[in-house]
This record gives structure tokens, C-alpha cells and sequence, in this order.
């Protein structure tokens, strides 16, 4: 069993309304800054996991998101092992 | 003038309590998955701006997190150009 750091990525659907993406562009015009088109808002987990392999700790990240972690009508996840952390 | 793609992620820094975190480790737990050392919960936000250069495109994006998008007291950033998207 080794340690892994995995980073999940959890985003709105293309397409989807993002209605704290809106806000948060809105916010940056009214503070001066010219040029942004578009803000979309979405989550970053940092998952530290002991698991036998890379390949089954990324596979048990993508089934948390699927289960817990992203919204399977409004959301995309993105699964990557950033590093392994030590033996566990 | 281009339109570029940052990425831009905001977390919670080393050392500190993030709760959210806290929780999701416990739900996980709670649907049976074992191994979950720790989890930490950030932001993850993908502006298109419009700017000159990739390296004003770059400076603008840390400037919003320190003026808006971060707290600077409890959250490190990251802004990095994921692309180039078209001439703006």
C-alpha cells in the first residue's frame, strides 16, 4: 500500500449555467478589470488515499466522484495522482 | 490582443483547518471507503480574459486573486495559462 495524492477537478458542465461564475465576472468588471469574458467556478479536492496501485487509486477517486463528489447531471470530474506521499 | 484560458486555483493553506475537507473525508468513510488520509477543498475557476501577452494575461489573473478571488489570510493561489483560445 502506498500513499497516494490524488487532484480532483470538479467542473460545470459546458453549457450549463454558472450562475457563481456570473457573479464572480460581474465582481472583476466592477472592480476595473476590463477583458474577462468568461468565469466558470468549479471544485478542487486534494484527496490523500492509501491504495495498492496508482491505477486503483485513481479508479477509486473516480468512483468517490461518481458516488459523493461531482453531481452526475451538472458536473464533469477529472481524476489525476499528482504524487505518491510515502509507504503507507 | 488574444483571449487566453487561466486556470486558476485557490486552496486552503497548509496547516490550516478546512472543515469542508474534514467533512467530505467523513462522508467518504461513511460509504465504506477506507484509506482516505485526508481531503482539502479548493476552488478551481477557468476565466477567459482578453490581454496582450501571456505574461499579462498571467499577472492580471494573480492580481484578481489577490484583490477578489482568494483570501490571502487562509488560501494560497495558482494561476496558470491552460490556452490560447482565438484573437480577441
Amino acid at each position: 500500500m502506498k500513499r497516494y495524492h490524488l487532484e480532483v477537478r470538479v467542473k460545470p458542465r459546458p453549457g450549463l449555467l454558472d450562475p457563481q461564475g456570473k457573479a464572480v465576472a460581474h465582481a472583476l468588471s466592477d472592480l476595473g478589470y476590463a477583458g474577462v469574458a468568461d468565469v466558470r467556478v468549479g471544485k478542487i479536492l486534494d484527496v490523500e488515499l492509501d491504495a495498492p496501485s496508482e491505477t486503483e487509486a485513481r479508479e477509486r477517486g473516480e468512483e468517490m466522484c461518481r458516488k459523493l463528489l461531482a453531481n452526475p447531471v451538472t458536473e464533469d470530474f477529472e481524476v489525476t495522482v499528482a504524487g505518491i506521499l510515502e509507504d503507507a
